[in-house]
């Protein structure tokens, strides 16, 4: 989570809600992504959704169920879905959102397979977030 | 819808599953795509995701309220949280999907701006559905 967390401190400095996600596998990272919405003129381009991307990439396969996912805030219903398509094995998430959060969404949006933890460094993951918004009404 | 039904023609071809958009503005096509979850080897190459950045790469914005989304089957959860981030003026799909649709979810994964209308095409849209089915069966 630390490194997701370093992922979320580029975001912040180049102006993006700072969000950051990588991936891992055997105690490898094969992916790391921040949100990049503002940059690309995309607002696809989440954290998690391109770092799923690029883990397909590394590995060749569209399927991730070897792969556990750490992200500084809690995914989107968009995030969460692309998360059940990769069939992917553990998600690990800092921060919640209870505003746009998947979880507040009572029917399952992930794969039943996939393992779920959070509060990982969910106060410094805040932290940023706070202070992103903060400087937006400044 | 008929440009729709051609991008899912072409997917059909390739092997992916046959889905196809275009994103309209002002009577004008901006954006057409297919799935191509296989050749991007990318769990999150859905056809509207495709073409929501596309739409967004070709007007130089974020969000698409004044775009019209036609796709060919009813979006998944993933793309409907795609378009709730778009602003999406207008979402026309043509058969539903009972299976992985996002309507089965009982919150609201849309904006609460996006006008939906569904149906137009959907038998041709199903017919190549099941083509593509039937023949991964043989």
């Amino acid at each position: 989570m630390n490194e997701a967390l370093k992922q979320a401190e580029i975001a912040l400095e180049e102006g993006e809600i700072p969000v950051g996600a990588v991936i891992v596998v055997r105690d490898r990272i094969i992916a790391r992504a921040y949100n990049q919405t503002e940059k690309l003129t995309d607002v696809t381009a989440h954290a998690e959704i391109l770092a799923i991307t690029a883990a397909s990439n590394a590995l060749g396969a569209k399927y991730l169920p070897e792969c556990k996912l750490y992200v500084t805030l809690e995914p989107c219903p968009m995030c969460a879905g692309a998360c059940f398509w990769a069939q992917l094995g553990e998600l690990h998430y800092g921060s919640a959102d209870p505003q746009r959060g998947y979880s507040r969404i009572s029917q399952p949006l992930l794969h039943p397979k996939t393992k779920i933890s959070n509060g990982l460094l969910a106060d410094e993951s805040k932290n940023l977030l706070q202070a992103f918004f903060k400087n937006l009404r400044n």
